[in-house]
C-alpha cells in the first residue's frame, strides 16, 4: 500500500469533484472456478485499490460528499475463520493504513445505503464488470440489472483522476515494465525449433511469478501473429516462424506492464521477415516521437499508419499515395487495430469505466463504426502524466484478405497479387510503454532490445 | 474429449433417472479480472464436461426428456471473430464429437425455455455457483436470484452418477495424480532453509503447466500447516520448520489429484516432527486398509481419529480412554477437519451440487452442527467406482487451544500443559487418493513416498 496521506488526498480531490450524493465503491470477490469454495487468485478492483489500497475480497466503501464521512464495509474475520485461516491484520487496521477511520460491517451497507435513497440523495456508482457486483448493486439499490445506471459524474471524476499518474505510480509501473523485461528477454533466450508456445508462456509467467507478479493479461505468446487475440499455446515453434511474444507483468500493487516482440524462432531474421519488422519498427520509432502533450493520440495512430502504408508500398504490396490510402483506410488491411491505449493499474487502464471515457472527449467521441478506428481504445489530446503504450503492428490475416479481395476493396492502393504471396507470413507487433512528460515523452523502464540487430546478437549470445 | 458414445450414454442413463420435463446444462462464462476483455482461464462446469465435453465459454444444452431431444445453445463465430482469434473449430463440429447433432444460438435458449414453461412442462436446473450463472437462470426462468429453486431430482441423478468413475475416467484422475506426484517431489528436492514458500509453488506450478495441467485447487503450501486453510506463501523456510504442501494437478480434461505431504526443512525429522508424523501416518495406513465397498466413510474418519489419539496419549498430549475421548470429539482439538472427500471432476467433487446430496443419504444426513463433524464432507457408505481422499492430521492451533483451555474443555482427555509445549509445531498432513474396487481399494498414481525414512532418504540424495 502506498501511505495514508495518498489515499486520503486522492479522495479529497475526488470529493471536490463531484457535487453531491454519496459515492459507492464496490471490491471484488474471489471467483469461484468450478465450485463456490475453489477460486480463482483475488484481484481487488483498481478503483478500489486506487482510493483505498486494501486487497480483501468482498469490502465495499463509502464516500459520503454530503457529511463529509468515508466508510469502509466488510466484515471482521470470526473465531471460526482465525482457527481455519489463522489470525491477521484486521480489517480496521488495513483501513486505518488507508487513511479510514470508520468501518462497518458489510451487512450494514444496505442500511447505509436505504437510508441515503430514502433521503432523496444521490447514490453514484461505476459500471459493474463482475456479475455478483451486478447481483450486489442491484439488491443494494432495487433496481433490475439491466436498469442500472452507473453515475457518469463519477466516472468522468475518476478517469480525470487517475489518468495523470502520480510519482509513485510511475515508480510501480516501471516495476512491472522492468519484471516484462525480463519475461521478454527469456523468451529470447527460450524459443527455438521444437519448443512448444506454451512452454514460453509458462516460463515468462513462472520468472514473473517468482518476482511476486502475476500476468497483466493472458500472454499472447504465438507463432500465428497475424491472429490478434491468439490465446492458442499448443503450436510447436519451427525454423521459419515468426515468433510473437505480448505480455506483460503486474506488480503485487496491481499496476501493469505491456510488452510485444516479435522475432524469428532462427537465430536470424530471413529477408522477408526483416522487411517486414524494419517497416513496424519504423512506424514504431516515428510513432513514439510524436508522443507529446497536446497532441492527439488518434493524429500519432493515423500518423504511424501512413508509415506502414509507406512501407508497405516500397515492398510492393500497396500503392498509391499514402495519404490517400490511409484516408481511405486501405491501411486496416494490415493494420486493423489501435496504435495504443492507456495504462496503470489496468493494463487497458479503467477500461470498465468505458472507452469513450478514457480514451475520448465529449468533442470527439469514439468513431465506433469504422474498421480499425473502432478498435482504437485512445484516441484524445495527450497530457502530461499519461501513461500509454504505442504498439504499430502488421498482420497478415488470410481470411480478411479472401474478403476484401472479392469486395475488389480498396483496389487502388493494395496490390492483392502481391499480397498473397504473403498469406502465410503471420503478424509483427512493437510495443512499449511511455509517460506522457511536461514536454514530451520519457520510456518507461529500463529499455527492451527492438532492432533486428540487437535481437540477433543477443539471440545468437544467449540462446539455451 | 471422451468418445461421442460415451457423452451420448451417461446423457441416456440421466435422461432414464428423470421422469419429466427438460433438464437444463449452463456452462461457465469466462470470468473478468478487473475489466470485461481481461478474464481469468476459463475453466468449463464439470457437469457440462461431464454429459457434453465441450470447452467453451457461454455455451448451454438441454435435454428434452418428453421430447426426447437433446441440443447445444452457442453462438458460432462471426467473420469479425475470425478475424480476429482465427479460424476454429465451430461449435457444430465440437458438438457432434460429443453426439450432439442439434446446436441453436445462444440466443434460442430463451425461447425454448419460454416455451417449456408456458406448456407447463418442468425445467430442472442445478444450483449456480457462478454468479454469471445466477443471473442468467434468473432471467431465463423470470424468478429472482433468491428464489432459484434447483431441481433436487436432476441433482440426485447426476450425482448417482457421476459418483461413480468409468475407466476412462479413473485413467484421467491417474494423469493427474501422477502428476500431483510430480510436484510433489519437486518440491522435496526444492525446500530448504532460506527459500520462500511462494517460490515452491511457482516450481510446482511450472512443472504442472509443462505437462499441460492446472493446479485442480490453490495449492496451500506453507510452514504453518497447523492453519488449514492457508494461502498465505511470503514465508521464508527456516531450519526447524515442518513444511506443508498440499496440491494436486487438473488435467486438460479437468480431472483433479489432491495430495498432500509434510516433511521438515532441515534434512531430517527432529524428534518431536517424527514422533507426531508416525501418529499420522499411523492413523493414515489404518484408514487406508478399512477402504471397501458397505463401509461407512463417517466410521473410517472416527476410527482414524481414535489411531490420532491413541498416538497422542502415548506422547502425553492427550489421556483416558481413546474410545470415550473421540466419543466426545476431543481430537477435534488436534483434528477438526475430515479425514476425506470425493474427487473426480472437482477437487472435492460435484461439491457445487451440494455436500449433502453427494457425501450423505437421506437416512444418514450430514452433521451439521458438531465441530470436527460438520467438517466430513464424506460420511455415507463406499460403492465401488467411489474415487475419495483420506488425509488425516493434526493441527496446532493456538487460538483454538486457548478457547478449549479457557473453558476447560474436554480436560478429560487433553493434558493442556503438555499440548502448549507444542503450540508453536504447526500441523501435519499426509494425504492419497483412493478407487474403491469391487473388494477393497486402489492406491490412484505411481505412488508418492510417505514414510520417514523414504523422505529423509529421497531428500538427503536430491536436495539441490
Amino acid at each position: 500500500m502506498f501511505s495514508a496521506q495518498t489515499y486520503q488526498e486522492r479522495r479529497e480531490i475526488l470529493k471536490g469533484s463531484v457535487d453531491h450524493g454519496i459515492l459507492l465503491f464496490l471490491g471484488n470477490i474471489e471467483n469461484p472456478v468450478n465450485f463456490e469454495d475453489n477460486a480463482y487468485y483475488f484481484r481487488q478492483d483498481s478503483t478500489y485499490l486506487y482510493y483505498f489500497g486494501i486487497q480483501e475480497p468482498k469490502i465495499a466503501a463509502i464516500i459520503d460528499i454530503d457529511e463529509n464521512k468515508t466508510i469502509v464495509f466488510g466484515d471482521e474475520l470470526s473465531i471460526d475463520d482465525i482457527v481455519w485461516m489463522g489470525r491477521q491484520e484486521t480489517l480496521k487496521e488495513k483501513s486505518f493504513k488507508a487513511g479510514v477511520q470508520d468501518t462497518l460491517p458489510y451487512s450494514q451497507l444496505f442500511n447505509y445505503i436505504q437510508k441515503v435513497q430514502s433521503s432523496g440523495r444521490k447514490v453514484h456508482y461505476l459500471p459493474p464488470y463482475q456479475s455478483s457486483n451486478k447481483i450486489i448493486l442491484s439488491d443494494l439499490l432495487g433496481i433490475k440489472i439491466s436498469e442500472l445506471q452507473p453515475s457518469v459524474e463519477m466516472i468522468k471524476a475518476i478517469v480525470k483522476q487517475r489518468s495523470v499518474k502520480e510519482a509513485q505510480e510511475i515508480v510501480q509501473i516501471e516495476n512491472a515494465v522492468n519484471v516484462s523485461n525480463e519475461m521478454h528477454l527469456l523468451a529470447m533466450r527460450t524459443a527455438k525449433p521444437g519448443i512448444k508456445e506454451y512452454e514460453i508462456a509458462n516460463a515468462i509467467q513462472y520468472l514473473a511469478a517468482n518476482k511476486e507478479c502475476q500476468m497483466s493479461y493472458p500472454p499472447i505468446v504465438t507463432i500465428n501473429g497475424g491472429i490478434l487475440h491468439n490465446h492458442y499455446r499448443l503450436n510447436t515453434l519451427q525454423s521459419g516462424d515468426l515468433f510473437l511474444n505480448d505480455s506483460g507483468a503486474e506488480t503485487a500493487m496491481g499496476y501493469a506492464g505491456d510488452l510485444t516482440r516479435t522475432f524469428p524462432v532462427d537465430n536470424t531474421f530471413s529477408t522477408k521477415q526483416k522487411e517486414m519488422y524494419e517497416i513496424v519498427l519504423n512506424a514504431f520509432n516515428n510513432a513514439q516521437q510524436l508522443l507529446k502533450p497536446g497532441i492527439r493520440f488518434k493524429d500519432i495512430h493515423l500518423k504511424a499508419s501512413q508509415y506502414l502504408v509507406e512501407g508497405l508500398i516500397d515492398l510492393g504490396l500497396m500503392k498509391g499515395n499514402p495519404e490517400e490510402a490511409v484516408k481511405n483506410h486501405a491501411h486496416t488491411l494490415f493494420f486493423q487495430c489501435g496504435l495504443g491505449h492507456m495504462m496503470g493499474l489496468d493494463v487497458h487502464d479503467m477500461e470498465d469505466l468505458g472507452e469513450q471515457y478514457v480514451g475520448y472527449t465529449e468533442e470527439e467521441p469514439k468513431d465506433t463504426q469504422t474498421f480499425g478506428l473502432k478498435s482504437l481504445r485512445l484516441g484524445r489530446a495527450l497530457e502530461p502524466g499519461f501513461v500509454l503504450t504505442v504498439e504499430p503492428g502488421i498482420y497478415i490475416i488470410p481470411e480478411l484478405i479472401d474478403i476484401w479481395q472479392a469486395e475488389n476493396k480498396n483496389a487502388d492502393f493494395i496490390n492483392y497479387d502481391k499480397v498473397n504471396e504473403y498469406r502465410n507470413f503471420g503478424g509483427v507487433r512493437i510495443e512499449d510503454n511511455f509517460l506522457i512528460t511536461n514536454d514530451g515523452y520519457r520510456l518507461l523502464g529500463n529499455g527492451l532490445i527492438k532492432t533486428v540487430e540487437e535481437i540477433e546478437n543477443y539471440r545468437s549470445e544467449h540462446l539455451s
